[in-house]
């Protein structure tokens, strides 16, 4: 997928530089498929109201538009990319096959889809293709195992809901990216979508992938991009959580390290809870300087750092910070004598919730300017304090995935910054 | 994986006809890394006795062996398997990799494994390895990130409990058999054992492999052996259920009538709950016509016959059987009047509890003789009292992953029934 | 409590009849106790935007009062009862004892309610009082045990969001009311504080009470306003859910029946499930002959008519209304040839969605005019299509419990209407 | 229930001294009704095969029997209570009720349970009474209610399976008992059986009794008994527990320290975890200064002594004792030196797996000599290397429901012994 290059240079410098491209993804069909008996299985925790949430996610558009950022949207990039030929042959021989429509389905379903629009066939490959969206003139008799069966397995093709949350499919780290295999079945859809308009849309294609495939087995090697910072210096930070592992932390570190992209990785070993399972859900950057935490996951972070070396095996050294905290080995990394430090706002209570409605997971626009949900209104409140311009957006039905801005971006562009 | 076949001649041609060699695997390492903690991720609902287990697994072999089973134990069989170079270097390159051990630790693992017995790693292989059995002159740096892990990702290795369960991995399904994409993540270790097994060891190299192998992604299409029986007149019962997907039970049905391995597929759309996970679990045979089973969730399943067809897509022609009783399309495939049934005993209470406990999980060494476990004194007698001789084993340990004498024997060579 | 009455008449005598008085409750202290940790146990699914909750709920407040409503609040009617001192210390003796909030701290804590406002009083009567909450000066070395403690026991007095829906607590059935004793133990708090308010309150003593006393114990006769309608003609329907056992509804009933407020009971004997907690969760009336439901639940309803007999045992005849739907005894029991019937919008995926959203909660102002949640869009559109006017309010927060406009009010005084 | 007392002295004086007289209950009825549904709701977490279970207790009395102490069983002893027509008046009044069993079967259910022998009506007031129990000629048309409910409430009487751990339900403590009122709903009516005999039982009328009336509501004031241990010297150890409330705590120390019954009060804060849900789950005396403890939550106990005091808030001094270890603090609360302390045995698993299996759940005939259940084999190693004469009984079926010799004893007579 590397090759000759002749687009601007796409490439994210570190968290809270002026961010110039982003890829979202806005609300559909994905999220009208979730009910109360298979949000569970989809990782949302209740239903949504989609045309709220789609009304939500277009203001939160906007916004980034007229502070001067370039939004692209995944339906937009997806349907573009199914515009060309091949393109779309690859990504449907992929799809549509036995071991996922099922045999006797997929010629079927393949006709059918290929009478689609590029713009309609992108909502079904992201939004599912249930097997009552199936025309009569293209069913078979095949279809009557498939009423049978139940959950996600009624489709022909899965609803990918957390699509909405592009930052872990894909992570741009400095001057490339990572194709990122993700942990819950309900998600290993999500990558191979990406793969298909990196390999193919022609602003995307040449792109330099420093590691991950979809269409290779990653085993226990899981790596989501809610998990990893590119905080400039050449220093990326990785969350070791639930979701990301030390057999994929490990294999990035080293891909970065031999392809010169990082210097070192200053790992967070995470407790395994649902209200941690990435890093930014704990942890983000809303300055040069300055970070927002909730203290008491963060007190419970073990940290590493990961450099490379002719000596040690694989070519990584791996020093144990030991007590040291992570605010403070991330600071002595970038060179700062200190890291800011704003707190979840609020009493126990407000706290623990703003923490779940993602209060701390801030995405900067350009240094001290970050977008946050309204609902937190304590720690928003402190961040201005501490001199932080803060823009808020609707969460109501946007959070009930458990992910805020920096959750629902996946930056393109971003400049780097002094420290 | 298929040739040149020296051996006696493997196959099963029955589900009750004499039963003459059959796989099984004893409790051990794996099932003494189960805790209150880990178990439900590892599917078993409390934890064992280990000895215990093992005892009553030992004298469920004794009693096999002395009717004149040959018994296999997969331990056994796969340290065999392991004394062959090239199987052992096969295997550990599949196994000792960046994705599963993590980068770093892939050199020392392999040289400590590479240190063992043929037994001691089929120990391990099954059982598990934990970061704590790398001796230290193996150990590096990287297990620091290890350690800071934690479940499943604390192992090298991980451990295989339901190996137990021979019956799910692989399938004779008359001449042939298939190696199986189980379901659920903590088991998919499993069939990758089973094929070193056929492809290296002596005694089972050239089998016919009808379909499946671990080495490919399956996607959607998990196959099961416990939904699976090969009743005998061309015909294979096939449960669909939360484990055994349509996209693997119209892949299997097509590869066993393009091979000319059988005639007709009769489906049994199961519903999705825990109690009802494989068909077994709710019917099975005991004689030539005589079936026990479950009726609270018999009464619910749907029944469809797939037979091969030149004119239907993907060459299946699928009948929904409508109304009609399971057993009693089941009775007509294989040509009789009706099957004889006997339902799980007791009061309403003690039939849910003894369908929980495998009362319905029996296993035939010839027509009319059973194993079951000898909790279900209730389903055990109506048995009896319908001229079936039934021998018992004890299920207080063995049984708490759900599962009884069917699950835990993978017959090799059994013989056909009239009819 | 019953006697002589020289308050204006309250009374509900149908469910869709002029709503002249109504209470509720706003949301306030008890749901910023809610965290990700005990909101399970508080029954909600999800933390709470608290101060949006507030807006959303006074605009349902200023919706009502603007349309003729007298709309009363509970934290206001406590503070009023609160600032009698025989009903302020007759509550406190019930509320802080031993049994509460343990010995060594009833002193000091009864010595810090002395201290507060009827207002602020009423706050910690509804929002709980943390042990956190007591100033040092009342504190005792007691308090240390009480910190060791965790989830409700850390309090003083347990925090009661779920007085947000006043329906559950009391029913007013014609000229009379209920003091109901509910099924979960985190509202068992909620009648105490209802009872004070109708022994002492001077808008509300001697009110007829035909059954209920929280200082008793009810054991398994648990009942919940929200299965509770008294739909007029003498008629009243009770859902037997979860939460409203047969127990009570057969208490219920003969009380009734003896004080001639009722001749007839329709029970419905609903599924056991949690998106069926009560019936107007799943059925509610819109018009005098129109209701809205949930199909996919109310097929599964088993009818049943108690009636007042002298030769039954109890003095109650029972009749299994078999195979007749539910809105078909109704609409008999009303005198009235058939309800009409709107069922919840959408395809399987949103009508399962709105249902959970509280898409057949409505509340009626007057024949014909109802509120409901403005998400549940299909599910409204279908009523306005039928001729209702549906008033609108925000479910975003407010719904996080599973409630909807039905579940917030507690009708004090409504018209009856013809059939 | 005080007053002269012309039997033996009954009284418990120590954790391990010559056990002389102990209350058992046998499984039975109430554990045939267990089925995989129920079970959790029973807080059993798995079913039982009655009649090993019934084996295996029989097999733990004779052992008692043989050893010289006097066991008397449960059924047997409510049996002889029922035979006094004063008594089964008395509990069938407060058992047979409208709250209860439900208007309209009051009296046909009281007329039948009036035919039965007393040992028959033992039997169901332990084991339940389901609606179909009740012959057809004292039925009348409310039973159509009844089956339309579901779980606990489609009984007229609920089954008591717990009562096997007859230790939580009173507690013998030194020369009186306590009459618990016990956390879960499903153990509510335990109690009541046990006022019942200690209020008519020849033997055990005129008991002292501390604390506790089943009759009355304790609100958060709950205790249980294997939370509790007179351990000698004016000394009882108390568990704080997710099942005994500091509300309990005080008031019963407060009921000892007034009536001289005893000195001190050592409180144990444990960890609100199920696996900790008693102090006798992770903590029990095998010998005058010798216990077997589970490490792992054993070091998150907070410790406090409770002493009674003129000057303190309701009596009673509270000593927070900081980092002080439990152990430490009971060993100089008996005035020795230290405690001797055995471990839970094996690794990091089998030790998680034995604290579970009730491996500290031991039960002293004498010091020295402790009943435990035969699977913990590596912590009865670890205690007959310590001098500890191990008696073992066969747990696989009886600790299903988490809990072993310790839990399912009650001492009613226990020697004291010298430190």
């Amino acid at each position: 997928m590397t090759g000759h290059d002749t687009r601007p240079a796409y490439g994210v410098h570190s968290e809270v530089g002026k961010l110039r491209k982003v890829l979202v993804c806005a609300p559909g069909l994905a999220h009208r498929r979730l009910t109360p008996t298979n949000s569970g299985d989809l990782l949302f925790d209740d239903v949504m109201w989609v045309e709220n949430a789609q009304r939500d996610h277009a203001d939160f558009v906007n916004k980034l538009t007229e502070r001067g950022v370039e939004v692209v949207e995944l339906h937009d990039l997806l349907a573009q990319t199914m515009a060309i030929p091949e393109a779309r042959d690859w990504l449907l021989d992929r799809k549509i096959t036995a071991n996922e429509v099922g045999l006797g389905l997929i010629d079927g379903t393949r006709a059918y889809l290929e009478t689609l629009s590029p713009s309609r066939l992108a909502t079904f490959l992201i939004g599912g293709l249930a097997t009552t969206d199936l025309p009569e003139e293209y069913r078979t008799g095949y279809l009557a195992l498939a009423r049978e069966s139940t959950g996600t397995r009624e489709y022909l093709m899965p609803p990918l809901p957390n699509t909405l949350y592009t930052r872990d499919t894909t992570c741009w780290l400095y001057g490339g990216l990572t194709l990122n295999p993700l942990y819950w079945p309900a998600r290993h859809g999500e990558t191979l979508l990406m793969k298909a308009i990196y390999q193919f849309h022609p602003e995307y294609v040449g792109s330099t992938v420093w590691w991950g495939d979809p269409e290779r087995d990653w085993g226990q090697a899981t790596f989501e991009g809610g998990d990893i910072m590119p905080v400039g210096n050449g220093v990326v930070l990785m969350g070791m959580s639930e979701r990301t592992s030390r057999q994929a932390v490990s294999q990035v570190a080293t891909a970065l390290f031999e392809q010169g992209a990082a210097e070192r990785v200053v790992v967070a070993g995470l407790p395994r809870l649902r209200a941690a399972m990435h890093l930014d859900t704990v942890f983000t950057f809303a300055d040069r300087d300055l970070v927002t935490l909730y203290p008491a996951i963060m007190e419970a972070v073990h940290t590493f750092s990961l450099r490379p070396s002719d000596k040690a095996a694989a070519g990584i050294e791996i020093t144990d910070e030991g007590a040291t905290a992570f605010v403070d080995v991330v600071a002595e990394a970038l060179g700062l004598p200190e890291l800011r430090v704003v707190e979840t706002g609020g009493d126990v209570y407000a706290s623990e919730r703003q923490q779940w409605d993602s209060g701390n997971n801030a995405v900067a626009l350009e240094p001290g300017v970050v977008f946050t949900y309204d609902r937190n209104t304590q720690t928003n409140t402190l961040l201005r304090k501490a001199g932080i311009e803060v823009v808020t957006i609707v969460g109501a039905e946007l959070g009930r995935g458990r992910g805020g801005g920096h959750c629902m971006t996946c930056p393109i562009v971003r400049d780097p910054v002094d420290f």
